[in-house]
């Protein structure tokens, strides 16, 4: 049975697996009348996917971007404007996997703050606003950025009042917010909040397209009309204005039906799921402090690690152990574990336990 | 009879005219197994269209670029290096239609010359670059960029010998040479110099993936090993580096298949079809000089313009005048004059010149 | 008698040509209780000198800039903003002497229009700021420089009613506006209109302290507070922020006094002297239109040059013949000509011709 | 008694107490036939200062620099070339003080290690080295730069067994390496080591022109003459490139002249009176780790410190208490301490203590 069956429960990424297959097919399911070419990313599909986003995340407009790293760097290069300086988290994906591009296309210069922690606090904040403030040479800063969850940090979403202060504080101080929020529908079902109050305390918002909504590329960048009329300008001259990507945002759109729905499902059975895992003998599931749809489960000695995620993938159930660290299994939440009963897949897992450890008897440092 | 109809001769546009639906046809035709996905289009079918390109050029290594303003730009920002002026025709898509891109985010001053015109000599390139070395503050020239067939001047394409002087006088003053080549196909069917010879001048060449093969977006860009190397680096740090690409990639591919044949067919068949069309009474089909697949069709003053049109649309012949200038129509050369046999299209336009006249005979002033 | 002997008559170079020991010995004439020190350009005589400046120009403030290449730099990356597009007359100093500064270092394009011209006209500008407003990608016009006198075009001054039209227009179109008046204080001497006339046209001016003032380097950027304040700051960034400048700004100040009548006087004495050598056989003094303090002086073919000027120079008046164009002496008017009467300087010219005819007869060509 | 009296004794600041008046009478004392003028900052006096202070340091070549700040960017932008990436400590004057320039205006990323401490290990080096070398988007490092003695650390050196390990470990990974030294004789004179030793580590080097010898502004970048030749153009290009910098770099080179013996002489004549004091009671110097010119003087509870500075002064010794903590008076040592003997010094803080305590016998605390 491939990773890819069609019960098959895939305990890794935020989205369904999705191979080159399931995509051209779900292509070939749409209905050639209801899809509109645009012109290089103007119009058609693209601009009811806009408005399609912009209405859930309760904002007056939204511009289609290829790739999450242009919406982030787009919004902080409007958003700075003159103002030279955006702080970030040193965690961010902005600050770490983008080659310095704010820096060498924009002028802007990040400033990391949470060095290796998922947040800043707004004490922190406040406190290189007001360094910066005094420096001798003027380069003030004009935007904060906040990516939540923290994929760096094993999907730790920063807590909703600790962002009410942080905006807070940026309203106060005339600087503006851009939420990285790549995986926000991941965040909002973990804590219940809607991606629409979170995108409340933020002027811009991004969110990734091809992620979990199931697009082949792309993302979307939500905010009021002052910020987000003429962005296409500057995806365009960034290099960023696709001929044509209805195909995309068809897509997205079509994955973005009833996802809260599903994915809030998802985690509430994966909750009950981890609740009766811990009464197994042989394992143990661990939330992260201020998780999101990531838990590490952790395996005693006795279980060996082999056995027991052949034995899982035998039944369908699909974990991937770390390289670096055998003795915790990182387990991702997405709407496959829907394919399957919690009783189904709580036997998979006692079966698995058992048969790691009858197989053999050896503790696991002897592998 | 639409303009999309199987056996329409749509004389705009360099490829075949292409809905949503013939997009979704095409996919749907795909067998998934030959498909295999790209990891931020690196990679998987991408790779496969890289290295079909490559070799269609003749270069040692080729890269996705998702489109050609990215493809033109990273070209300019690795060749120049630490030299920060770059020399484009004044005519070019570069100099006006990216927003001064180089400018911007590269600090890369465009030199345009021939103002007005499809392509500057090499003695004004050797004046410019003369002028350059005296400046009393060094900005050296670090490329040259050639764009033909020029868009924006008809399709006129740069002549070879011509090439060859500008790029000579190049290697001889270490100045990079780069061809924006988006419609290099088409300069080839009409010069019958292939896209490789072409290619072997400069040190990068651009094409365009979506214009003519069918993509729907997308660019590759060419060069050596040393040149290319590493520039998805660059392209990620531009937000370029989709998350899949391997739909546009297979596409492209198969859009290239064959195409330089059935783009050399039907511009044999419309050299023809101009011939004969100017021993027609009341029209006159006027080639460029250094022209590539593009003719100016211009009307005798009695022939109505508006019922000519008609007249031909119906016959599923598809022209467009220019809302400016009403006396002549442009007429574009692709493959879907190959859906027809000249006998037959000859017949369409002497009707419609018949239409036009009998219909009321009045000159096209009264219009 | 070196060319700087007390009343040596130097008919070139905008000011009193200054050895070193020149300014050595105006350092020695400073009264040290007149002279306070800056902190890193801020403060003491520095102030004083932008205070001086701003109230001449009839603006609210100014800055001290170590060069004019700063001064009008950081003018245009005020006035820019985020509109990254500047436009330049083709021949400015800015455009050909500062090494593509403003793109390289701010990213600003700029859009030269006059090509070897002194100006462009008003309607030039508007279809310039038309077709960027047209243009695919947006890159708007933030500003608009004028130069004048314009140094590259034999300091030919652009007319008040031009200067009048252009800036009327930008006001109209929301573009900024600053002047490059390195040589102001000579365009007004020309034409009547004071300095501060002309800079009440513009939202920012530069002047120049060296050329003519006596700093030994230096520049002055007006405008309002608004523009100005906090400039210090990119000045600064820049590294720009001399760590003391006292010493220029006193020289400037000091230079500066009565500099206007004593301009004027020697320009009402080059314009009788000038006259009345036009009666004088054998040579003929031709003004530029639009001029400002530069004549050509074109000697009869039986006037040996070479004579001519040593006949002069022996009468301590020096005059330069041009190495490419000996035909024409390019005469420039300063306060030099103040040394000596009108009468004297008549004979020597007339001594000069006679001396230069009398000593061979041979036409100038046989040299 | 003023501080700047001919006998004053002023410990702070790295040079002699200079006033303007000071600076007159310097230039009044230079032999005018010594002075030679450069064309804006070329030739004559500026290259003579260019050739001694290239030889001093042991560099093929040298250039002026109008500032410090310019010094250090230009080094970094020609080090890096095309890699936008330059390590520096966090606690640098570049780091901290120059409005995030290098980013701002040649978009490259300043990575700060050693938060807070004066230097980084190379182990760290090599650690961001490795991060750096691994990220997802290429950014490489293309140079270190190590400033010492560091300013904000109050003036602590870094060791220079760390200098080679941090050169070292750059050359074996092709990273080129410049030293700020701004104060670079004052690191000499604290360990010994001459500034041609130091300068030897690094590709380039910076001392500065008016900290401590005198000149009213300027600086020095010394290195190959690969690296150095052709920097006057990007001097001018940002605005740096002064019409007659002659000034400065006469008093410079007159400052220079004997210049560590005397600073040597005074640092071994500070360190004597320091032990003395330390047989004192009532106060206690203190000595940093790695310090160089400054060191800590410690007031015991009893003496006030108020009293003890106002003696101090009457004996024309002039101490300055820090705002912030009046503990601990930080003293500067410079060749000011060269007027007086120490016996003389000693006695005039033993008196000064004696003050401190008859007058009142208060603790500060009450003060």
């Amino acid at each position: 049975m491939t990773p890819h069956s069609a019960d098959a429960v895939v305990l890794r990424g935020d989205g369904e697996p999705r191979t080159s297959a399931d995509t051209l097919r779900q292509l070939a399911e749409l209905d050639p009348a209801d899809v509109e070419a645009d012109v290089y990313s103007l119009g058609g599909s693209v601009e009811r996917l806009e408005r399609r986003f912009a209405e859930m995340l309760g904002k007056e407009t939204a511009i289609f971007m290829p790739t999450g790293t242009l919406a982030n760097h787009l919004a902080l290069r409007r958003l700075c404007g003159t103002r030279p300086k955006a702080v970030v988290q040193e965690q961010s994906h902005l600050f770490h996997d983008t080659g310095d591009s704010v820096a060498r296309l924009s002028g802007i210069t990040l400033l990391p703050l949470a060095n290796g922690k998922p947040w800043f606090t707004v004490d922190e904040l406040r406190a290189a606003l007001d360094l910066s403030d005094t420096e001798r040479v003027a380069s003030p800063v004009g935007a904060v950025m906040v990516e939540s969850p923290v994929r760096r940090c094993a999907g730790q979403v920063v807590p909703f009042d600790q962002m009410e202060a942080i905006t807070g504080l940026c309203r106060e101080r005339g600087v503006a917010t851009h939420l990285d929020g790549a995986r926000l529908y991941m965040m909002s079902a973990a804590t219940g909040i809607s991606p629409r109050e979170y995108a409340s305390l933020y002027d811009t918002v991004y969110v990734s397209l091809y992620k979990y909504f199931g697009a082949p590329f792309g993302a979307v960048l939500a905010g009021t009309a002052g910020l987000i009329d003429g962005l296409y300008h500057d995806r365009r001259m960034f290099g960023g204005g696709l001929s044509s990507a209805y195909l995309a945002a068809e897509l997205a759109v079509r994955g973005a039906e009833g996802f809260e729905e599903r994915f809030a499902a998802a985690m509430r059975q994966a909750d009950d799921l981890f609740d009766a895992l811990n009464d197994l003998p042989g394992l143990e599931v661990r939330r992260f402090e201020h998780g999101s749809n990531i838990v590490l489960l952790h395996l005693d000695e006795e279980v060996r690690v082999e056995s027991f995620v052949d034995s899982l993938r035998d039944a369908s159930v699909l974990v991937y152990p770390d390289d670096d660290d055998a003795s915790a299994i990182r387990l991702t939440v997405n709407t496959t574990i829907l394919r399957r009963s919690n009783a189904e897949l709580l036997d998979a897992f006692r079966a698995a336990v058992a048969a790691a450890r009858e197989r053999d008897g050896f503790p696991r440092s002897r592998e």
